[in-house]
C-alpha cells in the first residue's frame, strides 16, 4: 500500500515537539496535541487572567540571554497574579520568531520556561508560534485561581488604609539607565557588586507569588509596581477613587539605589516613575498592618509602610523630607 | 494644596479608554482598570483556553482594513472553541503596534473586534498594548466554557468513524494565492463574484461557532483546519493513533474553486493543504451520522462526508477519482 501522503514533522511540529512539549506538564495541556488546553476548576473557585507582551528592543535587549528574557516573560505575568492574590495555574505562550533564531536560543529560552514553570508551579499549558519579518515578540497570558470573591482589586482601598511596598523600588530602573549610559556606574561611584544588582533587578524580576495569600487574608487592595510606583499608585486611587501621601524618606531603597541617589539626587524620578520593579504595592487596613508584615516576614519578603489613603479622589502626592510635594515631570512609564 | 504628582492620561491609558473600555462588556473585565480579569466558572464546567498570534506581511496584508484584521484574529481563536465545542466566554487581547498607527485605524480595529465580539458573545476580557519597532503583532487568547468532560478532542477518533467537514475548502488559500498573483483570475476565467468570494474568504474567516454543542454531541475528535485540510488530518489521526483515507472527488468546493481547478487541476494541492479555511473537521461514528447532518443543517451548515478513519497508525491517503494516493510536496502550513 503506498504512502501517499507522508506526514513528516513541519518545522513547527518538531519546534513544539522539541523545546515546548516538554514544559507542558499540565494534564489540560494535553501534550500540546490539540487545538487548546482545559482547565477543570475546583468547585467554588474563580479564575484570575493576564496577558502581558515583551518585545525585543522594547522590553528587552535581543543581545539578553534567551533563558532570562523567557523568564521576565511569564514573571511579569507572576507577578499579576501575586498581586491579586491568586495561586498560578498555567500559561499559554504566543511567540513571534524572526527567522534565523538558533536552536540553542530557543533551548535557552525553552529552559528558562522550564525552570519557572517548575519553580512557580506554573506549567505551559497551549501557545502558538509565528514567524514574524521583525522584532522577536513574546506574549503570555497566566491563569490563576483563588477562592470565590477574594480576588484582591485596585478598586478597594480605604482612606486610613497604610500604603505598603515589598522588596525595594527603583532598582529595576536605575538598572535600565546603567544598560543605557555604563559611564553612571562610575558617577554614581558604585561598587561591582552595586553595579550587578541594579542591572540584574531589570533582566530579571522576582515576583512575590510567595505572598499570594497574605495578601489575599490582609490586603483591601492591591496592585503590582509595573509600570512606576507614583503613576501605578494613582491608578490605585483613581480606581478606589481616594488619594494618598507618600514619603520619599520611606522608601525601601537598596544600598546600591541609595549610592546613585547620594551622587544623583534627581534619579529619585527614575526610582519612584521608571517602573519594572515587580514588586507588590497594597493598601492595608490599620488594624491588619502589623499582622500582614509577621505574614509576609514569615514568607521571607520585606514589607514596608511607605504613606497612607486619604479620603476624596485627589492625586497622589509624594511628600519630601520637609513634607513639601515633589514634582515629577512623568509619573509613569507609557508606551504610546 | 499643592497638586503635585498629576495624573494626566498617558498615551497608553488614552489608547484603552478611547479603543478598548468599550468593548470590555465582560463584568470579570472590571473595566480594564485592574491588572487582570476574572472569570467565576459554574460548577461543572470546564475552560478551554486556546491562542492564535497574527502578524502583519505573515497572517495579513499590513493594507488589510483594521476592522477585518481584527475580526479575523479573533475568529481564528473562535474557530478553535467551535471545533472543541466550547461556547465564547471572552478573550484576552495582546497588540503590538508600531509607532504611526492612526487614531482611525485602531477605532476601525477595535469597532471590528466590537462587532464580533457581540455577534459570537465574546467580549474582551483584559489586554496588554505595547510598542513595537516593526510589524503590527496581535495576539489572541479565547476562553470557552463547556460541561464538564465534553470537550473534543483530537485524540479519540475511532476506525469506521466517517470524516465530516464544513463548509467548502481551499477557498481561502486561492484566494490568497489571488492576492499574491492578481493575473490568475483572468487564467482561471473567474467571475468578479467568484474571485470576490476567494479573495473574502481569505480576508475573513467564518468560524463554525453555531455547530459547537453539535460538535460535543456527535463528534468522536474534531479540530479546525486552519494549515491544511490533509497535515491537519494528518494531525487528528497522530493524535488518535489511526490512519484515514478521504476522496478528492468528495471534497465540498465552492463552484469558484471548482472554476479555478478546472483551469488550474494542479492547485488541487493548495485547496488541499494551504489552510485558512477555519471550516471544522470532525469524526462521526456511522450510527450517528444523519442525525449531525439533520443538526447541523438545523444551524445552517453544509457538512460533507469526505472520508473515514481507518486503523493502524499509517498516514492520510488522499486517493483521486480512480481510487490511486495523490502525493503532495507539503501537506500542510508550517511557518518554520
Amino acid at each position: 500500500m503506498a504512502v501517499t501522503a507522508p506526514e513528516p514533522l513541519s518545522g513547527e511540529d518538531r519546534l513544539i515537539a522539541r523545546f515546548f512539549r516538554p514544559l507542558a506538564q499540565h494534564p489540560g495541556a494535553l501534550a500540546l496535541t490539540d487545538d487548546a488546553a482545559i482547565v477543570s476548576p475546583p468547585a467554588g473557585c474563580d479564575l484570575v487572567l493576564t496577558t502581558d507582551a515583551l518585545v525585543a528592543g522594547v522590553h528587552f535587549f535581543a543581545e539578553d540571554p534567551g533563558d532570562l528574557i523567557a523568564k521576565k516573560s511569564l514573571r511579569v505575568n507572576l507577578s499579576d497574579l501575586a498581586a491579586k492574590g491568586a495561586e498560578p495555574v498555567g500559561y499559554l505562550l504566543s511567540l513571534a520568531l524572526p527567522r534565523g533564531v538558533p536552536d540553542d536560543w530557543l533551548a535557552a529560552f525553552a529552559g528558562g520556561l522550564g525552570e519557572d514553570g517548575a519553580a512557580y508551579g506554573c506549567p505551559l499549558l497551549g501557545g502558538d508560534s509565528v514567524h514574524t519579518p521583525a522584532a522577536l515578540t513574546i506574549s503570555i497570558t497566566a491563569l490563576g485561581m483563588l477562592p470565590h470573591g477574594t480576588m484582591v482589586r485596585r478598586s478597594s482601598a480605604n482612606a486610613g488604609d497604610r500604603l505598603m511596598v515589598t522588596g525595594t523600588i527603583g532598582d529595576a530602573a536605575l538598572g535600565l539607565a546603567l544598560r543605557l549610559e555604563p559611564d553612571l556606574a562610575r558617577r554614581w561611584k558604585l561598587e561591582p557588586r552595586q553595579r550587578s544588582h541594579l542591572l540584574d533587578r531589570y533582566l530579571l524580576p522576582h515576583p512575590r507569588n510567595q505572598l499570594a495569600e497574605t495578601v489575599r487574608r490582609y490586603a483591601s487592595a492591591g496592585m503590582d509596581v509595573s509600570d512606576g510606583l507614583v503613576g501605578d499608585l494613582g491608578k490605585l486611587c483613581a480606581a478606589s477613587g481616594v488619594a494618598a501621601d507618600v514619603e520619599v524618606t520611606r522608601m525601601p531603597l537598596s544600598d546600591a539605589a541609595r549610592q546613585a541617589l547620594m551622587f544623583d539626587p534627581a534619579r529619585i524620578e527614575t526610582v519612584l516613575t521608571g517602573g519594572d520593579d515587580y514588586e507588590l504595592l497594597t493598601s492595608i487596613p490599620p488594624a491588619a498592618v502589623d499582622d500582614f508584615v509577621d505574614a509576609a516576614k514569615q514568607a521571607g519578603v520585606a514589607v514596608t509602610e511607605i504613606g497612607a489613603v486619604k479620603a476624596g479622589g485627589g492625586p497622589v502626592r509624594v511628600l519630601d523630607r520637609d513634607g513639601r510635594p515633589v514634582v515629577f515631570k512623568q509619573t509613569s512609564f507609557s508606551h504610546f
